[in-house]
């Protein structure tokens, strides 16, 4: 396998690695150029002006994931239809036009959701298929994974195969009510017992937009400190979406649920998966789509 | 029953009756004096210089409901706990302080709610006692009252008496979600397939984090025009509380649902709750706060 350069490049940042022909990292830094700050047909320039420069990796090809392949991105690479394996996977990645030296854009998937419309997805597919490559064994049986996060995937692996998802905005409702509703709060999660508080509020996940209100009335009604508002609200988002979405996959936790994050957020997971009575094992999301893009990497020049 | 001044003095606005002494509206006027708008301690000398003047309610005394009961007010009037019919909530009603003539000031209700914190409500509950006292036959039996809004309040109601209620956020998450979110949209519902397609989407309610994610995929991931998200994400959001709502309240509709609010918003609740097979009757807001404050007065002098 050769070296290369790799890119996780998502909405708000670019993270890339250089990864030496053996395998080992080289060099890795974090650039402030998610696509959403990007002007429309910038991202090639960005990349050969800035990244491959700052990284010495002026003359390494090049594998992208995230939302660089999106209508906001380098360009469109389409969905990949459910049931799809790392090397369907890879066999997908779309070659970046004007790039020399070359560079592969890994599409998105789409799948079964809860509603009539599809799910999608853009990058935290590469996190799975790194997780996957990491220990080969977790590659036969059924495997549910949970990827916290602004918008949080649920993946369900038959096989070494993504069969499913279900994508939750937990993070993005905890963003905005924390910011602009009644539940307005300093955001700061901090208080281990009134995250068990909203958990426990959480109950079965059904009703949510009136489980919300308690986070306000146990204020007003009851007395509870304000200053717990966050820690409180935090909880009961992420309680709700334990309580309710492996049903909306119909998937029984086969074994211990992959957390596959930000290390702090997925403490705050583990705790409250732990609080309902299952189980989660936490590994890092950087780690993860590092071992995505190596994964991919191989596949393309096998 | 003598001559007074009906005030629904809530957040935004204060809404107010001259009322004669046989019953007769003899004028009302909507000021923009809700409680949020007030300087504290305002409350009295707003109403002596501005509303009772502009109605020629110099003299009057004065039926008060609604969030100037409450710490951002005039005088906070605690909460009383359910079950409370409306001649216990008329008894509990707060002199005004600094008030010549006099003014009598509702309290709010509490009650058990779907978590361990206690629902609350303030000026709704006129409302209902309001609804009540317009057709006598409805203080026999068990009743299902919904009245829409920013927090939309459930309310049971067995032989005339408030037994338990829920808040669900629903039309606060609408506006959040709307304004700041990847759901980002012109808050124009006006299209009524899109609003069924979302109705269907809630499903049985549960994992709305999750399904809310739709309102965004199937644009992204199947096509769907973007100027539907509106319509779309009020169905969605509907659906779910009117899925589970009542589910919360342990309370099977014994009958159709009271809709009990502005007419417009009452209309796409009744085509939700048409949609999953119950049946909903619309009752306009105005008039039941108002029937409420009258039945509070009639009860005070009494």
């Amino acid at each position: 396998m050769g070296a290369f350069l790799a890119c996780d490049w998502g909405t708000t940042h670019l993270r890339a690695w250089v990864v030496e022909a053996g395998g080992a990292v080289r060099a890795g830094r974090t650039f402030p150029l998610g696509v959403a700050r990007l002007q429309p047909g910038e991202a090639p320039t960005r990349l050969r002006d800035e990244v491959r420069p700052a990284l010495g990796a002026e003359a390494l090809p090049a594998v992208l994931c995230g939302m660089i392949g999106s209508n906001l991105g380098w360009i469109q690479v389409p969905y990949l239809d459910c049931p799809v394996d790392a090397a369907g996977f890879a066999a997908a990645m779309h070659p970046a036009p004007d790039s020399e030296p070359p560079a592969w854009i890994a599409p998105g998937l789409r799948g079964p959701g809860p509603t009539a419309a599809p799910e999608v997805l853009r990058g935290e597919e590469t996190q799975v298929f790194g997780w996957l490559a990491q220990d080969p064994a977790r590659t036969i049986g059924t495997r549910l994974l949970c990827l916290p996060g602004t918008h949080a995937k649920w993946v369900l692996v038959e096989d070494g195969a993504v069969v499913r998802f279900v994508t939750a905005m937990t993070g993005e409702l905890f963003e905005v009510l924390s910011r602009h509703s009644v539940l307005r709060n300093d955001a700061s999660v901090d208080d281990w017992q009134a995250f068990a508080a909203g958990v426990e509020a959480a109950g079965d996940g059904g009703g949510l937009a009136a489980r919300l209100f308690s986070a306000r009335s146990r204020v007003v009604g009851a007395g509870a400190p304000a200053a717990e508002t966050a820690s409180y609200l935090s909880g009961l988002l992420i309680g709700a979406e334990i309580a309710s979405v492996p049903r909306l996959l119909n998937a029984a936790a086969p074994g211990p649920i992959a957390l596959i994050g930000e290390p702090s957020l997925c403490g705050w997971y583990s705790k409250a998966i732990e609080q309902v009575g299952l189980t989660a094992l936490t590994y890092d999301g950087g780690e993860a789509v590092l071992a995505g893009l190596i994964a991919l990497n191989a596949y393309r020049i096998a």
